[in-house]
């Protein structure tokens, strides 16, 4: 019963500072806004395609790439652009792509948007956001009849769990030779079909690069530091490179029970060090990188025999190129030194090798400078997850905004955002696509 | 061109002193041998069942039990029995086997005899050494006409390698509820009908404790103890106790890319250092303990994702219940503290436990007897398998002899032991037999 605070003029007071600094049209009025609650329906409403059977919204959804929920999702969101004017198409990747018009005649596009796929057992956050936070913010663009001078694209990427096939189309990257990638149990190509894509057309889909104003992404962290912190803003330094090494220690398999200790050649010693090492290798330095041993397997894998093989992954993140190979070096300096110690052959294959996507330092400076405006706390902090972002960075200036995961929760039914965190992301996405459109 | 010593003066030699020791018949005649040749040739006729299709000896034996390579093995088996005439029969359980009186009455019966079943793509000596050297060491004492004074009874026990359930029904030990038990795809009650035995009849394999007056096993080591040694005979202590565990690490799963290192409960890290602490903490004290993670499954098991659990066992074994306990003890004591500095939960499930069996000592001393008679160099070992033997040790005094496995390979076709070891084995069953015989 005593008198709280009302936050809502903290906010307002905030939101008029904001307005001037924002230089939004209703500059002398409240600072622009989404509508929060359209943005929780239209999410709503697209959590049901893929939802599992009897589920509710908290059950999370299974919408992975060319199933009959991604087609009906695709439906769906086409339909709420269709609504908000967008004329949305979908081109040879299987991206859906709307376009509201700009003021000047021949000024070169601002794209933003996300994905709509799912993991399977996934949450209705990843990539939902950010894409029904594009919508959200073109619709509020029309609702203050607010002008901008470029065009602004909506795009919705296809297969981005799958590995951001999309996007990478978009961005010109991916050849013919991936239609017989398999998806999901089907190929790119059967996929392509099924979406109204066009496989034989692929390279349509590409755009050159410089030829877009800029790229803005809103995404969940998909991490738990935001959420730790009690920071409803991430600004994205980038999004890490990433080597994944695909590692095979050889020794000798024998019986269990009658080959003394003293005469072993057991691979899963070495693997256990490997592992071991690589998390320590990893920490033994200050800074944001992480190494990971997600994958292992072990040959013939008996309780009775000793492991004579492993296969293991060892996967190192960071966004400096730099560091995830010096990281990569250390780790196989140590692997040749835990070969002798037990014996074994310890072989690494650079399986995987992603180079960073740093985002464009003025986009990131208008992002502090919307969260500012709006009052909402933020800090910088580096995407470790892949993005469709990453490949937008090579057409032209690239941000993200994050917002938290609560307890860092993600591609689980688990994944959850605030939508007053989803609200606030997408206003903060607003603000930066204004100033974006006015540099 | 230079003249070599000629070693069948010096086996000769030393044949005769063995003689006087052993006791043989023909004390004054060279010491009783068998038919090296003649071995050989029912081992290379048994390998032909259950041999890779255009194969040779030299690519092993699938002869797993019931299958019809070990219906058509044990047809050959008893028809060298019958030509021998031990009269073989099959029990209830699947043993088949066969008897040679003994000449007072009332002596209770030496047993004699192995497995011939096989693992999948396994060796041509597991086992099979054992049981053709039974039959030899018999068809030698009907050659020199020796008349011993207890029963011989040859045992070719039935599905040693699916868990020694022919010898466990013939101990006493094996309940009607084993009966739905899966062995290589058929159950226990479906494979005795196959192989001639009678799952309604189970019990009736039985024998009571105290009803044999012994049992001898020749089989080859399947370790590389006596080939590195380069000793041709093991006198058995006994055969290992072993505890097996099955452990759950859980920790929690999380998106590789956005956890910092921090923040991680990571199981396999856990695992890791459990790996390495079981081998540590057996390498630890002096003696012949073995013990060896040799199964190991990571959960959910993909290059991006911290894992969340990881399930694997522990196995244990040495001739020492009492260390085998202790060793247990110090592996989980350790794993409390790894669960604590990992921030992860550690279970262990006792899934498993095998009592030791150990060698009768006066047994021992027979084997040491007949090895020294035939000059043959022998150290003690124990088993660090499981045999037939450790069942029938509930039944009367047990003892076991081991040849030489090289490289210690074993389940594997690349099993081996020279023809010259398999007859040193032979010899030295039969002169403790005679021994055994006469105690």
């Amino acid at each position: 019963m005593t008198k709280g605070i009302d936050r809502r003029h903290l906010v307002m007071g905030s939101a008029a500072i904001g307005a001037v600094l924002a230089a939004a049209p209703a500059a002398t009025g409240p600072l622009l806004r989404v509508d929060g609650a359209r943005l929780r329906e239209t999410l709503e409403g697209l959590s049901r395609f893929g939802r599992p059977a009897g589920g509710s919204f908290a059950d999370g959804v299974s919408r992975t790439a060319y199933s009959d929920a991604d087609i009906a999702g695709r439906a769906y969101a086409m339909d709420l652009m269709r609504n908000a004017g967008l004329d949305p198409a979908i081109d040879a990747a299987g991206n859906i792509i709307g376009r509201r018009a700009g003021s000047v005649s021949g000024a070169k596009p601002i794209i933003i948007g996300s994905h709509i796929d799912s993991v399977r057992a996934g949450g209705n956050f990843d990539g939902d956001v950010g894409s029904m936070a594009a919508l959200e913010v073109l619709r509020t663009l029309d609702d203050h009849r607010i002008k901008t001078r470029h065009p602004i694209e909506m795009a919705i990427w296809s297969n981005e769990e799958g590995g951001t096939v999309g996007s990478t189309a978009f961005a010109g990257r991916l050849g013919p030779e991936a239609l017989d990638n398999v998806y999901y149990g089907i190929t790119l190509r059967d996929g392509l079909k099924r979406i109204g894509g066009d496989p034989d057309r692929l390279a349509s889909a590409a755009r050159p690069a410089g030829s877009i104003h800029g790229y803005l992404e809103l995404h969940i962290e998909q991490g738990g530091v935001l959420a730790k912190a009690g920071i409803p803003i991430g600004v994205v330094d980038g999004i890490v490179a990433i080597d994944r090494f695909v590692v095979t220690v050889t020794g000798f398999a024998n019986h269990a029970g009658t080959t003394p200790m003293a005469g072993r050649r057991n691979a899963l010693i070495a693997a256990a060090r490997l592992v071991e090492a690589v998390d320590m290798i990893v920490k033994a330095e200050p800074g944001r990188q992480v190494g990971t041993v997600g994958q292992l397997a072990v040959f013939p894998n008996a309780p009775n025999v000793i492991p004579g093989r492993v296969e293991m992954t060892v996967e190192l993140r960071d966004l400096s190129e730099a560091k995830v190979a010096a990281l990569g070096a250390a780790v196989q300096a140590r692997a040749a030194g835990i070969a002798t110690e037990t014996g074994t052959t310890i072989d690494f294959h650079l399986a995987e090798r992603v180079l960073a996507a740093l985002a464009d330092p003025a986009v990131q400076a208008r992002i502090e400078t919307a969260a500012r405006a709006l009052d909402l706390p933020f800090i910088h902090l580096p995407s470790g997850a892949g993005h469709d972002a990453q490949l937008l960075a090579k057409l032209g200036p690239m941000g993200m905004i994050f917002v938290p995961s609560i307890d860092g929760i993600s591609h689980s039914p688990r994944e959850l955002s605030t939508w007053s965190d989803c609200a606030n992301g997408a206003n903060v996405l607003l603000h930066t696509l204004l100033a974006t459109d006015k540099a």
